[in-house]
């Protein structure tokens, strides 16, 4: 179940033709009228231009936003002018068939960075997704198929929270995934009842542990993009911590997810950090580790190889004692006080061989994070080593 | 020819047992007195034992030092107490053969992190190595295969600058190349005049466009050390510049050395950043780059995929417009203005089968910098996805 879980929300996906596979490559969400709505976006420099348009787009209409568009196959990056108008012309065509502001519209583009989109095929495209929209399940994961790139797999989340209002949502993955303060493609719903200022807090802080967490091949998207839109049809005023609790379940669904389905991993390693000076250190530290190259191939091999994670804390910047350093992995304590326990390296790896977890102690702080990564696989380097 | 090409440096190299495989596992350089010296050491918070040591010497000597000892196939990194104590014994044991005071020795480690180094095996081989230890140019070669780890083959190199005075280097790479203010091990003589506060100078300048910009996989290490040492016996003094044109040179053919040489890669590539605010603002883009491992992943398929340097670009956080991004291909402009330039990439394809560079241009600044890399490989992964 997606984004039609709570009530309130009509979706669609369908094949404009943008992939020549002639797969599922665009998909709507839309309410029946402008809803309390939050966004967060990349923080890369080089922001598509369905990024820069619906940023502008929060501001305009003050986070009050009918529907979100989306299409996958192509990322509308660094396309220029052409590319500006391109993403304006999705927008307007969606709220000509509604019958709403262009600024009540939100884009988002996903796929290869550099082609321009398809307009010809993808206007008429708008139109019928108008038409097709549906409240139904199926409608939710037509529209979450609409998404997907290289994943292998549809990415949907659903949860219900006290009362009984809704959350759900679609979000796609696969690679360049390595988020900074927001993500990649994912619409969040919910039927509860909260202004567009409540939602930015909960997507925040959901967003902070569990798309902002994870980490693929440390390389960050021009298009990330996490929307939360809320209906208020279930009559359901829920509190900011229920709601943020319920908004958190289906992003950490999600990132779950995304990292399962990264290309060609073949395994989902969780690095656990904890004694940092504060979380923000904490969760650098895991993603530096998470960064390292030569920490993810030890991952893929299931070698439990502490030394290059000791390197990539020691490279981090973060203030740290290497003397102080303790390392388990899979629940076998392997290094402490920086050096090694003594444990025969040989018993831990087949403790390895399907997901497993490191646990990182940095010193006595109060500091923790969560990552989740995959391995860095042979698989990984040929699938984007070929020309697209 | 390496360390041994100038005048008054001895060297020598020995297989100590280190290595199971009984390769050559130490090497000394050595002069007759303590000679003016300058160092630079890896940045990495985690720095091995022989760092911290070498750190100390330099400070305690004022930069008089009599000889280095090296050895591989045991960082001697996150080894605590033990491993201080290590490096301590063998500078000690060295200083005691040749009659200097231990804080005249320098010591480097390179291999695996995390092992003790087995000092009953060592300690006997410092004696044979000052015992051995010859002005040859086998000498010379011999101390450099000391140092190999994974490398495939010797990094040694040698020049005369002007009235003759000489500069000779060896060096070692192979992975976890990414210098921070500093690189891999490598020892450069020469036999020209100089203090050791000139020499610090010339160093540090020519390491920053040499070892400082290479990458090869984003890790920074735990033991990088450039040792440079100046005997004198040339009777010449050049001028600052002359000296740090030939320093310059040796490090540069040294660190091209270390990118060819890295593990399982099949090609160079040259990444030439100009139009950046300041050099050092070129170099971080540069590295930004090539620290990309979706970058990488297309440099081994032969894939002019010029948006993923975009992304990579906007992500590295240096200030950039990304609308004035041109990146040419072997000559081929793909992109110009941020966007696709139309050229059909497919004809750039059969360009890049060998060792190719890509010209980035960010802005209209005086910025330049130029940063070797190597394309990441299947084969890098699996090598080090296997248990050591």
């Amino acid at each position: 179940m997606s984004v039609t879980f709570p009530r309130g929300f009509w979706a669609a996906g369908a094949a404009a033709g943008i992939k020549p596979s002639g797969a599922s490559d665009v998909s709507l969400v839309i309410a029946q009228e402008p809803l309390p709505t939050a966004a967060v976006f990349t923080q890369n420099g080089a922001a598509a231009a369905p990024v820069r348009l619906s940023r502008r787009h929060m501001e305009i209409s003050g986070g009050a936003i009918r529907g979100v568009t989306l299409n996958s196959g192509c990322a509308n990056a660094a396309t220029g002018e052409l590319g500006d108008q391109a993403a304006v012309d999705m927008a307007a065509a969606v709220a000509r068939e509604v019958g709403c502001e262009v600024s009540e519209v939100l884009v988002c583009s996903t796929g290869p960075i550099g082609p321009q989109l398809p307009m010809h095929k993808i206007l008429p495209a708008m139109q019928l997704l108008v038409a097709r929209a549906g409240s139904s399940q199926s409608a939710g994961r037509e529209a979450a198929a609409g998404l997907m790139t290289t994943d292998t797999f549809i990415k949907e989340a659903a949860v219900s929270g006290p009362g009984g209002f809704r959350v759900g949502g679609m979000a796609k993955g696969a690679a360049m995934i390595r988020p900074s303060m927001a993500t990649m493609l994912a619409v969040i719903t919910t039927d509860a009842i909260a202004s567009a200022q409540r939602l930015r807090g909960v997507l925040s802080r959901a967003v902070e542990e569990t798309f902002n967490s994870i980490n693929i091949d440390g390389c960050e998207s021009t298009n990330d993009t996490v929307i939360l839109m809320a209906s208020g049809l279930s009559g359901i005023q829920p509190s900011p911590g229920e709601l943020t609790k319920g908004v958190r379940k289906v992003c950490a669904r999600l990132a779950r997810d995304i990292v399962a389905d990264a290309e060609d991993c073949t395994r989902v390693v969780t690095i656990q950090v904890s004694g940092a000076p504060d979380d923000g250190s904490a969760r650098r530290m895991g993603m530096a580790i998470a960064d390292s190259d030569l920490v993810r191939c030890s991952f893929y091999g299931g070698d439990p190889n502490w030394g290059r994670l000791v390197a990539a804390l020691g490279a981090c910047g973060e203030p740290m004692d290497a003397s102080r350093i303790d390392i388990t992995y899979q629940g076998t304590p392997v290094a402490r006080g920086g050096t090694h326990t003594g444990v025969d390296l040989s018993t831990i790896e087949p403790l390895l061989v399907g997901d497993f977890e490191v646990e990182v102690v940095v010193g006595e702080g109060p500091g923790t994070a969560r990552i989740l990564t995959s391995d860095l696989t042979p698989g990984y380097v040929i699938f984007n080593g070929e020309p697209s």
